[in-house]
C-alpha cells in the first residue's frame, strides 16, 4: 500500500423521493442558482418540474442552461461560465448523467478563473476556487457527482480530455434510484460498464499489498455485474436500481484508489474512440477493456487469475493458469455482450482507418497507463485487437 | 436498501512518516492547540517529540492534557474543556487510540456548551458547535479517527454511554501503520476484534436487498481476519499492519451502515462488563458477539448461513443449515481465541454476580439491540451463555 490522502466531503442523499430535498440543499450556496441540464427526458418524466418546484419553495432564483450532450461540449459550458459572470451565479445544480455534472464542473472551474478554462484540462493551470455545484442524478454511471474529476470535448480538434481536483467534488448529489427507472436498456448498460471499468482501471495496479482496496473492488463489480442483469429484465426493480446507483458512486468516489495506483489506459483510448465517434463512453470502454486485457495480462498473470477467479467465480486451474486468465476475460466480454453492449469496434460500427491518428492523439497528453505504459503502437495493436 | 444521507468529510492523511504532518494539518485551525493523549507509550517511542515538533514547527502554542484511560472518564474531559476554557484553546489533538479520541471529542461538546458535557450522553441535549479536533492514531481498533460518535464513562454510577453527530468527525487523522508495529499482541488483538464488532453490528441487519455493503462488510472483515494472524506473528510487517489500520478506520466511518440499520446489542452489552470491570472492549466483544449470535441466529437463519459462508468460507450444508450456522460462530470464536483473546468470562475473570444489575443498566437508556430487541431477560440469557 503507498500512503495517500483521502477525503470526499461529497453530501450523499440517497433514496426514494430525495429530490424533494434539492431546494433546502442548494439555499445552503447562495440565492442564485444555474440549472443545467441535457435533452427533453428530465422534463418528459416530471422531474425538471419537481426540482423546479423544490428550488422555487425555498425562495431561489433560478436560471437555466439545458442542451447538455453525451460527450460534453467546451462550447457549452464557455457559454455557461458567460451566463454565471453575467447574473451573478452562486451555485450550479446539474440534473443529469456524467455529462450534465462534467459540463457543470467545467462551468464552475471556469467562472472564477481569468483565462480560458481549457487552461485545466490543457494542464496549463491550476484551480484555486471554484463556483459551488450540487447534483440530482438520473443516470448512475459515471460516479462524477462525487468525483473529483470531470472530461469534456474540446471541438477545436475533437479532443476529449479529463480533469480532477478535490475543489471539483459537487457539495451534495441526490440519487433517487427511483429516477432511474425510466432509463432506456442500453443507457443502462453503458452505465453499468462505465462504473465497472472505474473499479477495473484501479484494480489493475502494481502495486503490492492492497488487500482491503482489492476485496472493496471485488465486492463492488459482483454487486454491479449480480444486478445488472436484474435492472434489464425488470426496470422497475428498486433494490437492484439502488445496488447499481450506489455502486456507481463508491466506483468512483476515490475510496477504491486508496493506497494504489490505477491504470486508465482504456478510459484514454476509450475517450479517443468516442471523441471521434461520439459512441456512449461506456459503450466504448466495454470494447477496449477485454481487449486491453488480453494485450496485457501478461504483465501481471496473477492479478488476473485473481480477477477471473474472485469476480468471474471462474474455477482456478492449477495447471493452466493462463486458461483461468482467458476465461475471465472472455466472460467480462460475454457479459458486455449479454446486457446489449457492443464488444468490438465493428458491432459499434467503428472504421478501422483512424487508429493511428487515434493512438497518437491519445499519446499526445502525456504517459498512457501506469500498470502498462503504452506506447502509440501498443494502442494500435489494442485498437486492432478490438476490431 | 432504506434512505440515508452520508457525508464523511474526516481527511485521512496515511503512510509511513505522516506523522510529520500533524503541525501543517492543526494550524488550519487556530494557533492554541491542546495535545491530549494517554500513558507513557507515546513517548517511549519518540512519537510524542515528532508530534511536539511538527506542531512547533508552525508555531503552535501547545497545551497538553495526559493521562487518558482506557474506558476514558468523564471527569478527564471535564477537566479538558476547564482548560480549553481557561486558556482559550482553538482545536484539540488527540493523539492515541479510541480512548484518547473519544475524551477529545467530549472535550470538544463541552466546550462551547453552557450545560454539563453528560447531557448529550444522557440524551437530553443536543450540540450545536463543538471546537475542532484532530487525531494521530496509535491503535487501530475504534475507529473513532473518522467516526461520529465517541463513548464515556460517567464514574459517577459507572455508566459507559456513546454519543454521536456529525459535528464530532475528527478534521483530520493521521494514520502510520509503523507507529502500531510496538502495540502489545493483546492489544493488537482486542484492535482487530473491535472492528470486527463495528462491521458485524453492521451486518446482522433485517433490512433486505443491501447486497452491496453486505459484500463491503465481508471484504473488510477477510481482510482483518487474514492480516490480524499476520501481525501477531510479525509485528512489523507494515503491509499487514497498513491493511488492519485502514480496515478500522473503514469499518466505522459509516459507509458500511449505509442503507441499513445495524444491531448494535453486543456493543451495549458489552458496554456495561467493561464500565464495571474495565475489560479492554475488544476483549469483551469476543466474548459477548458469538453469545448474542448463539442467542439470536434463528431471526434470519439465512444471514447468518450467509455470514458462515462468505466470511469464513463454511462450506454451505444444503441439508442442515442450522450446522453451517453454528459452524460460522464456532470459527468466529476460535478465531478470537486464537489471536489470544477470552472468549468466556470466566477466561477474562469475570464473576457472574451482576449479570442483572449490567442487564437493567444496559436497558436503563431505552431499547437494546435493532436485529433482535433485546429485554433485561434475553440479556441476562446471554451473559450466561457468555460464561
Amino acid at each position: 500500500m503507498i500512503n495517500f490522502t483521502f477525503k470526499n466531503n461529497t453530501r450523499i442523499i440517497f433514496g426514494k423521493d430525495t429530490e424533494g430535498q434539492v431546494g433546502k440543499e442548494a439555499a445552503k450556496y447562495g440565492k442564485k442558482v444555474l440549472l443545467h441540464y441535457g435533452g427533453g427526458s428530465i422534463k418528459k418524466y416530471g422531474l425538471y418540474d419537481r426540482v423546479l418546484k423544490s428550488l422555487k419553495d425555498e425562495g431561489l432564483e433560478v436560471m437555466e442552461l439545458g442542451g447538455v450532450m453525451p460527450n460534453p461540449r467546451l462550447s457549452l459550458a464557455r457559454e455557461g461560465i458567460d451566463i454565471c459572470r453575467r447574473e451573478k451565479i452562486d451555485s450550479i445544480l446539474a440534473v443529469g448523467g456524467g455529462s450534465a455534472i462534467d459540463s457543470a464542473k467545467t462551468i464552475s472551474l471556469g467562472v472564477p478563473y481569468s483565462g480560458d478554462v481549457w487552461d485545466f484540462y490543457a494542464g496549463i493551470a491550476t484551480p484555486e476556487k471554484v463556483l459551488p455545484i450540487g447534483v440530482v442524478l438520473t443516470i448512475p454511471a459515471s460516479g462524477s457527482e462525487s468525483s473529483s474529476g470531470a472530461v469534456i470535448t474540446n471541438e477545436d480538434g475533437m479532443y476529449k480530455k479529463g480533469f480532477s481536483s478535490e475543489l471539483m467534488r459537487p457539495k451534495f448529489a441526490i440519487l433517487n434510484p427511483e429516477i432511474s427507472f425510466t432509463l432506456p436498456p442500453y443507457q443502462t448498460a453503458c452505465g453499468c460498464a462505465d462504473m465497472m471499468a472505474h473499479v477495473m482501471e484501479r484494480y489493475f495496479t502494481n502495486v503490492r499489498y492492497v488487500e482491503l482496496t482489492d476485496r472493496l473492488c471485488e465486492a463492488t463489480l459482483k454487486t454491479v455485474i449480480n444486478n445488472a442483469l436484474k435492472v434489464l429484465e425488470e426496470p422497475e426493480n428498486y433494490a437492484a436500481r439502488a445496488e447499481i446507483m450506489w455502486a456507481g458512486t463508491i466506483a468512483h468516489n476515490d475510496l477504491l484508489d486508496t493506497g494504489r495506483i490505477g491504470d486508465w489506459a482504456s478510459h484514454d483510448i476509450e475517450m479517443e474512440i468516442s471523441a471521434i465517434y461520439d459512441l456512449a463512453h461506456g459503450a466504448g470502454l466495454a470494447i477496449v477493456f477485454p481487449a486491453w486485457m488480453e494485450y496485457v495480462y501478461k504483465n501481471d498473470i496473477n492479478r488476473f487469475a485473481r480477477f477471473a477467479v474472485k469476480v468471474w467465480d471462474v474455477e482456478y486451474d492449477f495447471n493452466d493458469v493462463e486458461k483461468t486468465v482467458k476465461e475471465g476475460i472472455k466472460r467480462l466480454r460475454n457479459f458486455f455482450s449479454e446486457i446489449g453492449l457492443p464488444i468490438t469496434l465493428k458491432e459499434a460500427g467503428i472504421p478501422y482507418d483512424r487508429f493511428e491518428e487515434m493512438a497518437r492523439k491519445c499519446r499526445k497528453w502525456g504517459p498512457v497507463g501506469k500498470f502498462v505504459e503504452l506506447d502509440v503502437n501498443d494502442i494500435i495493436k489494442i485498437l486492432e485487437m478490438a476490431k
